[in-house]
């Protein structure tokens, strides 16, 4: 890896883990007012909606369903239902270096800027999307890939006017015993033994590259389903990365990096993959002369491998903005891969809720008491640091979220992208016009107030994927022979070229050689 | 309640538990003989049909199949996926009162006869129906209630071909505290506070009555969906019932018999409204010369309120052939009761599980260790005794079933009817031909073994049954009007009697005047 390249001008001590307080004052975007509330204006909003929506927020959320008031009806909370999913899309194209955290999202997260808002919410989708695509049926003899190919996965999840195309799926392995991480089939005939779907590279189509400002290349990762017993698993052992004293968790590093020619997914390993799907991509939209930036984005673990992949890209693109949305993601590396980070110029927003254990993993005790020597520490090679802006949600910040502890609820990241959606500042109350539907948070736990009648953990097949025959017997369907993994690229590849060609009208010499 | 009617001829002390030891040859049925195979070639058909399926029951069962055989493989399970699941129909008119029980199923059992094997299933299919189709979504308004309308859940439930029509629906409540037993919703609005929905009476049509030699009238009853803690909870109260020492268990009685003008379904009770019916269709048929059997069915729970509803049948038409199929039903009364249930000639055949818990319920201890006194404490009114012929099976029959200790899956409907179609008798292995769909066991536990791929409980409403709506809002569909529940039953009347006159042809003022 070739040494620090950009070394970004508003690095300072003080804003490695910035305190936020600021206002839209300090910040000259063209906002329209309603954008634009003061917070006394906004905690009158949502009062007026909550009582509109008949909550009873207060008294609800402590007490059961069933002893609760005869004539409390969710009439409104099915008025709700008839109502847009989504805030109409601003032209950011004039913003777009600050939104994509050119000056540390400064004066841009508290309050949270509605623009910034709807690209935080965006990105997390697509990390959303590498779990709702993912087979983790052990008798699926395709256990552990994902369920649909590549060109549909964001169609099939209701994602295609997003204005985003896939165009490389990523496979990573371990080369280290993990234990919890492999989503494995337990047929012997499987697509592949020790490989796993890590998510997925894409690119902003002409419209919404027009409206982003740039051309987006965005690669997201795949966190763990069984999260928050995983990191109880770390063996916590750093090892280095890069020519100086940068160090990272092994565990994070032997999946980004492994590989085996006895694998058929990862004879290179995701590293290797992702590296060139983007150089591709940045090479060929630059010699269009496009603008280019990088978003990596990742839940969990995922948010984790989002860091390792800026770090990697960020040395061989000096120049490119590279930036990293994480959602609860744990520690990665020591203090020194930090300070290198900051210096390659990579911005890391790192998104986490108050209640959730995984971004105080690994090392809590050890970590959180050390943090005031930062400074004094920096040279430490043996300290977990968190890299980047933080913005901190709030479980309690919701009035559709239940109270009581819950794990894996404050760690999912449906609960996150909730969360964003009805943040405002850390002064005020949930969002009243949050639009997102509070619906998906209970697709894998059980976070959503009664009141709301959403059963837990309802994202599933029908009778499991299970079909019944023309003979009446239950039976697994086969999967769309075009949904089904394959090693063997060249055909891909060759869709893959003519697609680019038909998408973005230009024949690069560069895409031919691949 | 009117006295003891008839005693029946066969009855005697030794055939009040009988213990079977016959076989076919005692039992002149004209069946073809491939349907009366030798124990000897049974067995020999089992072991190359195992072998055929290459399962490796004995090997492959003990062992996880991630370390089994690599090249141990699954076409021939895929093989037999395209193969029916039903046996093609006899016509058993002219044996159907032995079938039926008239002669308390003598010779029928060990080897079990194909028709009755075939008779089993059909009636615990109609048990099944009463769990599949019933909503307990807690956030359901519905909940408690049966998911579709009469005329539609034999097609919902795929059993449209099974020769019978719904004529109504049962409810049931109790007056007495119950814990677990009502599935009730969380929400205020709700369909009914009180009942849930507890059975169905249904007819045979022509045809079918044709090919069993009689109108089949039967009653399905729904048993409890967590029945093993459920019993736990018994307060062992007996009650009297009827007009001599017979007593039941207070908490079958109190469902079968509570009714409130509070309630909007259980204005009656479910005793009278099952009662009315079978009434008004054994005189609507007997008036037309047609000779009419009663079968009552039900799993667990459900089998208790069969032997309740035969009792009273049994004392309301003391010459019709009543007969009680029960499935992992507990004991329901005492000694006198058992009696008067022989005298009346009602006619029990009671499957169990050798490894199913709750056929030893209420009071195991105590009641195993009297049963040697049976005759000497006939006249005992507090120990609860069991009622009919014993068809009992044992998982380990089946090469489908783990071994594992499974108590709510040794206990599933679904696993007694996997071992009914399995069953030939004591001595020999699982039926070689038996077509039943192996994949329903796992419907709603984790019985079946790994090699089979069937997901446990797979019986499941895509995202349980939250719907997108054009907003892109995950919702909770409204219930079809149709299926919606009506405690006026007016509309269904008018219907039932145009059905009843499309259906058997004849008007009968009888049903008119209901």
């Amino acid at each position: 890896m070739r040494a620090i390249h950009s070394l970004h001008q508003s690095l300072s001590a003080t804003n490695k883990l910035p305190i936020i307080h600021s206002t839209y004052k300090d910040f000259k975007f063209e906002a329209r007012p309603q954008l634009n509330p003061s917070n006394k204006k906004t905690t009158r909003l949502a009062e007026s909606w909550s009582n509109l929506l008949q909550l009873h927020i207060e008294t609800a959320i402590h007490k059961n369903l069933k002893h609760s008031n005869p004539h409390h009806n969710l009439v409104n909370v099915e008025d709700k239902q008839n109502t847009p999913t989504k805030s109409p899309k601003e032209d950011i194209s004039g913003k777009w270096r600050e939104i994509h955290g050119s000056n540390e999202w400064e004066s841009l997260l508290d309050p949270l800027h509605p623009w910034l808002r709807r690209e935080i919410v965006k990105y997390g989708e697509f990390a959303q999307a590498t779990y709702d695509a993912f087979d983790c049926d052990s008798f699926s003899e395709y256990c552990g890939s994902c369920r649909y190919n590549h060109h549909k996965l964001l169609d099939k999840l209701g994602l295609s006017m997003g204005g985003y195309k896939i165009s490389k799926y990523i496979y990573a392995m371990s080369q280290i015993d993990l234990p919890r991480w492999l989503e494995r089939s337990q047929l012997v005939d499987t697509w592949s033994k020790d490989s796993n779907w890590m998510g997925f590279v894409a690119v902003s189509d002409d419209e919404e590259s027009k409206r982003i400002g740039r051309r987006d290349i965005v690669v997201a990762w795949r966190g763990t389903v069984s999260a928050t017993e995983w990191y109880e698993d770390f063996q916590r052992k750093l090892q280095p990365i890069g020519q100086g004293d940068a160090k990272v968790e092994h565990g994070f590093l032997s999946i980004y990096t492994s590989k085996s020619d006895c694998t058929r997914y990862n004879k290179s390993s995701a590293s290797e993959q992702v590296m060139n799907e983007i150089t591709k991509l940045v090479h060929f939209f630059q010699s269009k002369g496009e603008e280019v930036s990088l978003t990596i984005t990742g839940h969990s673990l995922g948010g984790s491998l989002a860091l390792l992949n800026a770090y990697e890209a960020a040395n061989y693109f000096p120049s490119l903005p590279i930036s990293v949305i994480s959602f609860g993601a744990p520690r990665v590396g020591n203090i020194a891969f930090r300070d290198e980070l900051y210096q390659m110029g990579v911005k890391t927003l790192r998104v986490t809720i108050k209640q959730d254990f995984v971004p105080r993993m690994p090392g809590i005790v050890f970590n959180e008491s050390l943090q005031r020597f930062d400074d004094i520490t920096g040279t430490l090679e043996w300290v977990y640091t968190h890299v980047g802006v933080e913005l901190k949600l709030d479980v309690r910040s919701s009035p559709y979220l239940k109270r009581g502890f819950n794990l894996m609820g404050f760690h999912m990241l449906e609960t996150y992208l909730h969360l964003v959606d009805g943040f405002l500042s850390t002064t005020s109350t949930f969002r009243a016009d949050a639009k997102r539907d509070a619906a998906l948070v209970n697709k894998s736990c059980d976070m959503l107030i009664d009141e709301l009648r959403i059963p837990h953990c309802w994202y599933q097949l029908a009778n499991k994927g299970l079909e019944c025959n023309a003979y009446g017997r239950w039976v697994k369907p086969k999967r769309d022979p075009e949904d089904i993994p394959s090693p063997t690229a060249e055909l891909h590849s060759q869709n893959y070229v003519l697609d680019m060609q038909k998408d973005y009208g230009v024949e690069s010499l560069y895409f031919l050689k691949v």
